[in-house]
């Protein structure tokens, strides 16, 4: 899906596209090979701040740690089109999600689904993905979700 | 290695291709963009239900994690080759293995061993790939282990 | 980059190219599929010697922990290495980083910058990566940190 394409189906979902989020260190939101970008890890950061902090479900409400996904896959977006060239498309291959939770949360899936349900929205067939979501102690910044992607691009 | 020769090989070890395990979300089972095969995160699910549940070694034995593993990389394999055309081949590029683990367990590798092994048994020298296994707090319906893969296809 | 200005780079920092890890199981160092390397998840082993174990920061000082990921990046570019022909260059894509983290650690940004600032001293530009940084549990071995790479080779 072209740059055009997106920002139209972005803003019939009401969604505008974030600058493309500073990096926390010594890397870059997103780094392309041949016809692969492999976006950074990204948090649920909006204008900067957190969404949200913390393990779920019991300090950040599985409901809300969605959302975050949601803010993190739309950083993503942005960082992967930033390096996309006039008349080219993106394609989403992988979303790898890892989510801060607590010892006895066990719907990663749903928290992950976030993402991948905004990614359906947005990019349609070509939004389709590969996923694994898995549950982790500790994420940067106390978040409570992380989500790296990979588009091809054609 | 080709669909055919696959179906013969797991003839031999006694295996069957499982059916394409159904994504537990907003996802599909796996993803191809060129000649790349993203293979979603996969529990060891046989016949939709879990061979195991629970963190290693406490709640679920090494030995009975690693059949999970390589029940795991039984489901990858079906959901690869659901998107392989009449000639193409597999070859395996990547194992990643995320075994829930208590604290002090620190053999994540003799876990995903299960996934690595077969992939050998199976596919011979086009079996052989890189890896990461390392131990997360949780996983999704309170699984073992997970293991997502990626594939070239020739 | 090259083999060549690969050696010169380290030599100019004062580090020497090591052995290529062995892997802990059945699995390769690095496996490569067309222009893509895949470099296995990388220890901080020197002569086969973990540099340090334990979680961070309590068993395992935040700047020590950023030591071993150093190693393990420099471990991950002598596999990437052992897959380059001749007047073939390495670009690195993806730093995927484990950090085996207390449950009020958040800094993994900092740990896994041993690996990135690394990254650029001995590829310059491109040696520029995509990178998610994650707190885990537990690794193999007790490692503190755990460096799993994605290579172009040009």
């Amino acid at each position: 899906m072209s740059l055009e394409s997106i920002k139209v189906q972005l803003k019939n979902l009401g969604l505008e596209l974030p600058e493309v989020p500073k990096p926390l260190a010594a890397y870059i939101p997103a780094k392309r090979g041949g016809n692969l970008i492999f976006v950074s890890g990204q948090l649920p950061l909006k204008n900067e701040e957190l969404l949200g902090e913390g393990s779920v479900p019991n300090e950040v409400l599985p409901e809300h740690a969605k959302d975050c996904a949601k803010q993190c896959f739309l950083n993503g977006v942005a960082a992967a089109l930033s390096l996309l060239n006039a008349g080219e498309e993106l394609e989403l291959l992988q979303v790898q999600g890892f989510v801060q939770s607590e010892l006895t949360f066990h719907n990663q899936p749903a928290i992950v689904d976030g993402a991948s349900e905004l990614a359906i929205a947005i990019f349609g067939e070509s939004g389709k993905h590969s996923r694994a979501a898995v549950g982790v102690k500790s994420l940067p910044k106390n978040a409570p979700v992380e989500i790296a992607l990979v588009f091809a691009v054609k």
